[in-house]
């Protein structure tokens, strides 16, 4: 076997750094965007995500979904599995965006689409999938309900701006209510509110229930494993880029995980298939 | 003014028409494919389909949805929107799909993915929006229950085929039984059985009800001119190519289109905006 | 056959009436209250309602509903029908009640609960299905938003308040805008605004649509010919009163219904029935 | 305060087996079926049970709910509140009834009807809510998919046959694999099978998560403090029998929970509460 050194990532923000390493040129070896294959961020992103976060959230606090007003930071494909999670579960969702086209979807979804600063008067619960640091901070704690919810589920412990909401209520006004529940005692115009933060800021789906199941991460893994065995038949021909998860080793997996799964599917006549790649036939 | 010779294509099928056709090195002039900007086929295929298919087809035969079997052929934009609105209404929503990978995001989106033999024999109303031909044939029709409704929503009346269906009734055992309804009746094991068209087949929305609603075709349009207008601005210089529509145009409508709407969103404070773009800052 | 004088009342609104002069001695001859058979309301009202609704009002306006705030109110079994299906095509749904027990129902089912008199302010679509006048009044036109379009699907054209909104728009300044939309040009501190009126306010469904479709119709109306069946088989004795349908008579057509669709259930087990029955067996 | 011996219950199937101790005259004393309080079973039984017996089963067994066909036996009101919210999760969901007017309902409402010897051939997770012994029973395990799971949210550990499973998998073939979850390895045509079975088929919320969360049970325990309150204030003077909840203690019970929620509602104008009580008034 010959040595190959390269990289596979998992994550979208781990492929967005490495893109950025990429165009200043810091990039020292290849990477395949696991991340970027269909068979992972539509399924382990949107299914995964949509319903750990979730069941972090009930864990730790067993608050009922039904009923409560939930805002979702951020509408890619995290953002869109929780959202149709929690209105699944019967919560009213409303949707914070900084991009146009993702807010435009979420408003068709059917969702809430309002700045943070209205949303955060009104949530019961906050649940950050952004890849940013800091959308949930000071200007919205002053805001907030007594009682609120903040959760993230995005990339890191910077979602929420945790270290200003330590100094906002420290000390004694900074306690653990059940395990993974803390709960800070702001004060506020109308007096002391509590804002309780689950499980210290961090991924609420891997800090409080288990991550994802394993029905969406036997296809991430799968986009390891095959994209590690491509790198490796590459030879030593690959750049210090990131490259995508051939189209093939996606669309097998997918054939794959139907098959584990019993789904049967149609295939193309040979008059379709030519139908398709034709101009000229047809209309 | 100078006289630039050029087109820009509206729909799906024509874009993979135009794209066989630059690969063959048939194409004569640029292209701007509108119909592959996201505020044209996220929102036109998706919330417009799904809305008017349904439109036409409970014009056509005041049928109720609730409790239906209703069979969509083919999960991309159309068919996720045409599939989301179905089960919107009330229907048990059927899925076939030839692609793999958005068969299995149907089943994940909690939607009965069957093969169309299997569902041809289950299915109330038939709906197609694949962009390809016969989806609906001799064999389907065959084992179909008697009353089954079938509707083509893609791209042209060749998705039923209709001229099978034709032969299987002709005569007096072909009459029309509502406007925009024909009844086929066909032969069966059992007896005859009827077998009811919708539009003649052609696209239901178009045939019987009034296209898609202002509120996505004003996207759509948008694209066109602005896409028109971005082709002039090119002088001559654009080869005999099928070109995306600029990002920034797409951008530019969805920010117009949430303002017309009323909606405001957020927008990324300095830290977050260089957050984002860093790799050295953060994790 | 012998001669009876008697009644059926099919709908909820002649239920509450009829019963009204029960009380008040004013009933001559005995009434069965065919809306309150569970085989009628339930579905009748709530799918039925629900479906042909929505109807009328995109036949009337094609307008798009994902992505617009529908106000609804009322959430009898007419309202939730209603609600249901605007959510299922994309719609932000609001709900106004007066009875805090249906109130919180919609709450728990994920709906924003608000009085009329804010959601006036915030609302694209009014749908009024109370039973009541005046739910829509002088005070709500007076702060809709420009293009607000208004509907009724409850009872009468008095749920919403026509004759005060022609008082304010009278004369050239209401006028038919298409087929069953007329717009009245009202008056506001930022200049005139338009408030589009479907069908007169009369019943949406009747007026712009087809009622209800025969799927639910057929339910309704074997429950009139049972019911009168029931009437001619008791003779002459029932009182001046106002009757239920008799259980038997709604168990069995629910039983046909699904019979007619191809739907097969389970049957208890001689022991599940003896457990059921018993409190001595068991725990 | 005089002693008054009295009863309030809890549960629906308490308060059957009360009403056939009533009809046998074995009652001895009065009994509030707090149950039937709609601030109870309305809220309780649909929203509580519909989030805590999905809670129960993630936390047992971490299965992704998107894509399963869970099969919910039962469609009353703890039925509806499961198929709800798994459908919300992105579930097949098929439901089982031995009642025609519910499975009505639950065919409107969009769910797949079948009897259980048909769902048991299909379903990869099994709900079992009705209130009876024995509804997945030999039959239903002999044609069970391989990896089947079972749980039940019903009244107790007899609505899964597990007497008869524990003698089709016994010693080393049955074995717990997680915490809550049991293994039943059972011969099948063929080879083994296993079959799941969470929580000793006790109630899965009680049994493998918290029970309902505190924003239901509050409503039901409103109920049991003014229930009591009542009967204390009803003397002596109460008869053996099983009593409602007075509805004004139901009304003013979702009144007070709107108000602890901050949501406000409409209330009715003098001419409107006088159209609603007049028959001669209107049309």
């Amino acid at each position: 076997v010959p040595e190959v050194i390269a990289g596979t990532e998992e994550t979208t923000t781990g492929v967005i750094r490495l893109r950025a390493m990429e165009n200043d040129g810091a990039l020292r070896f290849p990477i395949v965007a696991v991340n970027d294959a269909d068979t992972k961020h539509m399924f382990d992103n949107r299914y995964g995500t949509g319903q750990s976060t979730l069941d972090g959230i009930i864990r730790a606090t067993n608050v009922l979904l039904a009923g409560k007003k939930i805002v979702i930071a951020g509408y890619g494909y995290c953002g869109k599995g929780v959202s149709s999670r929690a209105r699944g579960m019967g919560a009213q969702v409303y949707v914070c965006e900084v991009d146009p086209l993702r807010a435009l979807e979420a408003v068709m979804d059917g969702f809430r689409v309002v700045p943070m600063h209205q949303a955060a008067r009104e949530g019961d619960i906050f649940i950050t999938v952004t890849g940013d640091r800091d959308v949930l901070r000071r200007e919205h704690f002053d805001v907030m309900k007594d009682g609120a919810i903040l959760a993230n589920s995005g990339h890191f412990d910077i979602e929420i701006d945790l270290k200003t909401l330590g100094e906002m209520a420290s000390g004694e006004r900074r306690r653990a209510v059940r395990p993974f529940v803390e709960e800070f005692l702001v004060a506020g115009p109308d007096g002391d509110k509590r804002i309780l933060v689950v499980a210290e800021g961090r991924l609420v789906n891997l800090g409080a229930a288990e991550g994802h199941p394993a029905a969406v991460m036997d296809m991430s893994f799968a986009n390891q494993a095959l994209a590690a065995e491509w790198v490796l038949q590459q030879g030593g021909t690959l750049e210090p880029r990131v490259y995508p998860v051939p189209p093939d080793i996606d669309r097998e997996i997918s054939r794959l995980k139907l098959d584990s799964m019993g789904v049967e599917i149609d295939t193309l006549t040979p008059e379709q298939r030519e139908y398709l790649s034709s101009w000229t036939v047809g209309t």
